[in-house]
């Protein structure tokens, strides 16, 4: 059958661009042993790819150049040489930003999409990004009732979820954000307060926005935003590491100052703890069922900005990196 | 009395020199409600004492020019005007680079030193750095048997005591140390193995070193060094931040390129926790008896480099950071 794919057309350097890209139409073969074939209802658009496809990081399995690119994907069973998975199950998958591909029933992450109202919230809130919050926040965090929260990348996929489940924790959560509009649909998540980074006085804005200092920095994007907020930290605080987006696809030399002696610096004066965690392997079956109770009650709301069609791919992937394009988890609505 | 003090002669920049200080005779007073006068019998030369004149982190308190230079101090009372501390007894308190000095009894990390076949002892192995390192690799790393611990600055005061715990723990302990001597005194210590950073193929022997990889690493250096042992950390490796020598003295800004992108990629990656944790908070007292214990009979051993003559302690502190100038914990005998 035909199909259309996007492809990588070269080796990403710097922040992504639409050139980098090429539409490509394809024919599919028939599905081996244990394989099926999806129809790509929903793309999920994620940063963190670039670490896949950065050879420094990743090793030789990077180089994607001229191979369709990567990425999570809810789609539609359309044909089946599998026992696992039947014609017009949904499935979700890391797959290609494509019409449809095939799979196979082995592959990690592969699993039927949970009962929702919504199934696009199974590549966000109820699926990577909110497992990423949630063992962030409860199993990594360990976040309790009084603390204070800080959520940089407050109005992005990850950061909106975390800050909702600290809320139900009973901390204090302020958001960073990019903009006014940003910061007020983080605001009308429930956070407590969110402090626009590109305010001329940021710096003073967070101080007077966390009066008893910062217990939990659930950190997503490094840069000039995390040396704001490390000062502010208390004695023995905890950082969480999401995400970095202000690093990605850096590879290589970085142009100085060195900033890392005076991470150091804050790291051993302040006796913290910096921690990464691997949302995969952390969660639980329990935190799942709680994850999809509370997105199905609107206790937790999942902000989405979302693009038309497989085409428009490559230009919302640039976007991520570039300042304020979107609100929420960014998806691609490709059919269904 | 007379006494005799070293003194801070000009604000510290990169790696101090000899003639950063002065030495400076006067006159004491008598002491006040609650003090007493020391006679200095040791004193402790500690690299961190670094951050404590860094006015950038410990803000303007660290302004100590013209003031007598601060450090660990083990001596006698010798004059008392405190119901804690009597004469002849032997005390352990944050004081001066000094012959004598007014003591307060209520001043923090003031105490009997405990009974010790050696009093030195209590400025190392069964002081601070003895409690660095029983909290390092016992508390905050939790290191079990069969795991690798990497060891940096192995031959020194807070290394080559760490690595002997990391060892009565049961695990596979690696040194790293600069210099064939070095190395050597640490393997002598009972470490599995040590690898001298200045050889050509460093990164290589150390690899080979550890050939499950590195569970846990206990970090005392920075730079170069840290960067060989970051890719050969397992999957939830945790890093315990103890020191960082190369970064001393170098208030604001870094020569680049920045190197805290690539340590961020390393966290992510591999789930890592990065611990600070502070020994003085953390230390219990049944640890203390059980260092004690090891210390007297013998199943640790305290290396050490001694200068003698208050005099000297310029000349010992400088050659700190200079490479491979001291094995153990450097102190300056005073008098006794």
């Amino acid at each position: 059958m035909k199909i259309r794919q996007v492809m990588l057309a070269k080796k990403l350097v710097g922040n992504p661009t639409e050139t980098d890209f090429r539409i490509e139409d394809s024919e599919l073969g028939q599905p081996g042993p244990g394989e099926f074939i999806i129809e790509c209802e929903w793309l999920s658009l994620d940063p963190f790819v670039m670490i896949m496809l950065d050879e420094t990081m990743a090793g030789p399995a990077a180089d994607r150049v001229d191979q369709p690119m990567i990425g999570s994907v809810v789609g539609k069973v359309i044909k089946s040489n599998s026992d696992k998975f039947d014609i017009g199950d949904l499935v979700e998958t890391r797959g290609f930003w494509a019409s449809h591909f095939l799979a196979h029933e082995d592959a990690p992450k592969t699993r039927k999409v949970p009962t929702l109202s919504d199934s696009s919230h199974a590549l966000g809130a109820a699926g990577l990004n909110g497992y990423t919050a949630h063992v962030g926040i409860i199993h990594t965090g360990k976040v309790k009732a009084g603390e204070t929260v800080v959520i940089s990348a407050a109005a992005g996929a990850t950061g909106s979820i975390a800050g909702q489940i600290a809320k139900i924790r009973g901390a204090r959560v302020v958001g960073i954000a990019g903009g006014v509009d940003k910061c007020d649909a983080v605001k009308k998540l429930g956070f407590d307060d969110c402090v626009d980074y590109r305010a001329d006085n940021f710096a003073e804005q967070l101080k007077a926005a966390v009066p008893d200092g910062i217990d939990v920095y659930f950190e997503n994007v490094g840069g000039d935003v995390t040396f704001t907020v490390l000062p502010l930290l208390n004695y023995r605080a905890r950082m969480l590491m999401c995400g970095f987006i202000s690093y990605y696809g850096h590879e290589g030399e970085e142009e100085g100052p060195d900033m890392l002696p005076a991470f150091y610096r804050h790291i051993m004066l302040k006796g913290m703890a910096i921690l990464g965690f691997d949302s995969g392997s952390l969660i639980t079956k329990a935190n799942k069922i709680e994850l999809l109770k509370w997105i199905e009650s609107g206790e937790i709301r999942a902000l989405q900005t979302v693009y038309e069609g497989l085409e428009q791919a490559p230009a919302g992937f640039s976007a991520m990196f570039r300042k304020n394009h979107h609100i929420g988890k960014t998806l691609v609505k490709i059919s269904g």
